[in-house]
């Protein structure tokens, strides 16, 4: 059975199948909330800053009373008292009095502007001020960072510390976010071992490594470990992973064959969509449900299975949790010729030379190492011949 | 008491002092690696591939066999037999001779090359070649990816699916970290409150703020939670903190005048090192040492505290952790002027406008929201007047 396609396709299939899924969500404590994903549009109830502050310590003033004022004419203000940080400013000030005030206080009413205190001399009741300022200066005014009713931080936006600046301004304690999509790993093939290998086969990479993608997008990992080529053993883990986690990976085996029996038994245990992906690396890559289930099968090659969790799998994390597109993140001409012929859509690492030029990184076996030296990856298109050394590139992340 | 550095002094003095230091070392399993920091090299003890490979699914061979053989003429090779998986390669092939041979499979001894299958066709005791291989053609050779020997993993790596791809393939399961610094945090100011605020007050920011940011720069944190402008109480607090933690993060208050007074209590309980940075913003900037921890007093604005953090704790972190310095991302050109004329190095926030161009972006009160808007930032020297619209400058992530 084979049921190939392009990348293109393979995404629409993926988010298609994933939309009529429907991600559980919870509500966790902000201080806890640092890379979960958050699970609703948040709309602002108040305004950031909910009131007129000063952005400097000096004197809240009519600046009406300023104008003019310089080093050799001072414009003498009537002393009103003193905002207290963390009060409400009970002052009103009118013109030809001012008020003493702490950056962050709050603007007494009748004050439109603040002289910074290096521009002013206190006297015994009053104030010199040397120096004018217009209205609305050293003021930050309501609302100024954000209003209220505006959208403050949008469904899908994986939570750092802006956005935990922002909930925290807001007074957004319980953050409501989905819960972190289980992810179980399977490795399989018949070389294939953790711990020390005999001569012929060799350790679990993708294990380690499906798990540490998982990890890093935000996912809690389920991991199953190695199996051996076989109908039943396979067939077994499968079931058991489709009941633990919300999307299974099972990677390898290392031949078109051992691919063949996993497709099999995902179209026996559920519905397969695609069997090959027309990708350089990757294409033996499956999609698959069972039980309502995403459940992807993965190349052997490590550096391929990498590949296709960072270009497939994070789709469905993507869709899943309203999170936003892929983008490159940066664009670099090519050190050297790229050449391609495939009918494939090509994915390189490329590192930066010291010109800043992309280096594309060819590795024949390429199993992982490329992967640490790379900066980040660029994409051939299927219909390209390749790309000449001077070509602008994107550049994706790894 | 103002001792007012300037940036590089700053990272100079921090790294200097934090040089002294011994970070705490532990083994974690690798499947619980990812985010900690590598704190040995690590060299590889066995070449990665472990021996010859086949890249592909079809016959090991004497590439000599096959000079020559096409379409029309194809080359008849003896079948000795089928390579099985996982297991030593016990055949020998010799000339005339081929091996079926998987994916991943060991390559017999007397092969240099293997065909691909779509390039053969199996006869009962014999297999036809209808394409010429190379010697090394379809092999990864032992020791292709990672020689025995080489440094595969240098101390300071903050693990991520290359380096746990790497550790996995040598068989490093017990992985040597450096245990995960721990951070407190404590806000102060009389107007900071955390839940509800009466008018005059606002809601503590910092503390979610810094820990968000700790625990993105791998930290575990310790929240003190807000503190008034108390002699007593801010000693008491950072009394506790030195004790419960590896540094210690005080944030604001919102004036000089408490900055004062927190750059005394640190005066009193250990060394403060500097007493200002001549960065925008980030200005109030206290560095010190109580009992041997780095202390750092971070302006009461969040987006000045935010930029001491990325631009000076992560110093400390990367001094005390081995980690690699600030590189920016990407370099772009400015989509408009920028003025500076502070004699203060100066950080401003830029966003990717459709055309790649990087747009500063303004912010008079600016106190989070800029943060969460921009896709990095710029770094304008401090004897620079400005950059003009069209410069092209290096922007660093947030």
């Amino acid at each position: 059975m084979l049921n190939v396609v392009t990348g293109n396709e393979a995404v629409e299939i993926i988010r298609n199948t994933v939309q009529k899924l429907n991600p559980a969500t919870e509500k966790v404590n902000i201080i806890d909330s640092t890379g979960h994903v958050i699970s609703e549009d948040i709309t602002a109830v108040e305004s950031i800053p909910p009131f007129d502050r000063s952005t400097v310590d000096g004197y809240a003033v009519c600046a009406e009373d300023t104008f003019g004022a310089g080093e050799a004419i001072p414009a003498e203000l009537e002393c009103a008292g003193a905002v207290a940080m963390g009060s409400p400013a009970e002052l009103e000030i009118h013109r030809g009095q001012c008020a003493e005030i702490l950056t962050g206080g709050m603007l007494p009413r009748g004050a439109n502007a603040v002289v910074m205190v290096e521009n002013t001399r206190k006297e015994l009741d009053s104030c010199l001020v040397y120096s004018g300022v217009a209205p609305g200066e050293n003021i930050a005014k309501k609302g100024s960072d954000i209003i209220a009713g505006d959208a403050a931080v949008k469904k899908g936006t994986m939570i750092g510390p802006s956005t935990v600046g922002v909930l925290s301004a807001l007074g957004i304690y319980d953050v409501p976010v989905f819960k972190k999509p289980v992810i179980a790993v399977i490795s399989t093939g018949d070389e294939i071992v953790t711990g020390t290998p005999e001569n012929g086969q060799i350790r679990d990479i993708n294990t380690y490594l499906l798990a540490s993608c998982a990890e890093k997008a935000g996912c809690e990992v389920y991991s199953y470990g190695s199996v051996k080529d076989d109908r039943e053993l396979i067939t077994d883990a499968v079931k058991k992973c489709v009941e633990a986690a919300d999307a299974v990976l099972i990677s390898g085996g290392s031949s078109a064959g051992s691919m063949d029996m996993t497709c099999g038994i995902l179209n026996g245990l559920g519905t397969v969509y695609f069997h090959g992906i027309a990708i350089k690396p990757g294409k033996p890559t499956i999609f698959a449900s069972v039980n309502g289930k995403p459940v992807f099968g993965l190349p052997g090659h490590p550096l391929a299975a990498y590949f296709v969790f960072r270009l497939f799998v994070t789709e469905y994390l993507r869709a899943l949790l309203n999170r936003p597109g892929d983008k490159p993140f940066t664009r670099a001409r090519l050190s050297k010729n790229v050449p391609s012929n495939h009918g494939r859509e090509e994915f390189i690492c490329v590192k930066f030379d010291s010109s800043g030029h992309a280096q594309p990184l060819y590795t024949k076996s390429g199993i992982i190492s490329v992967l640490a030296q790379a900066d980040g990856f660029i994409c051939i298109p299927r219909e390209s011949e390749g790309l000449d050394a001077g070509t602008e590139v994107s550049i994706y992340s790894l």
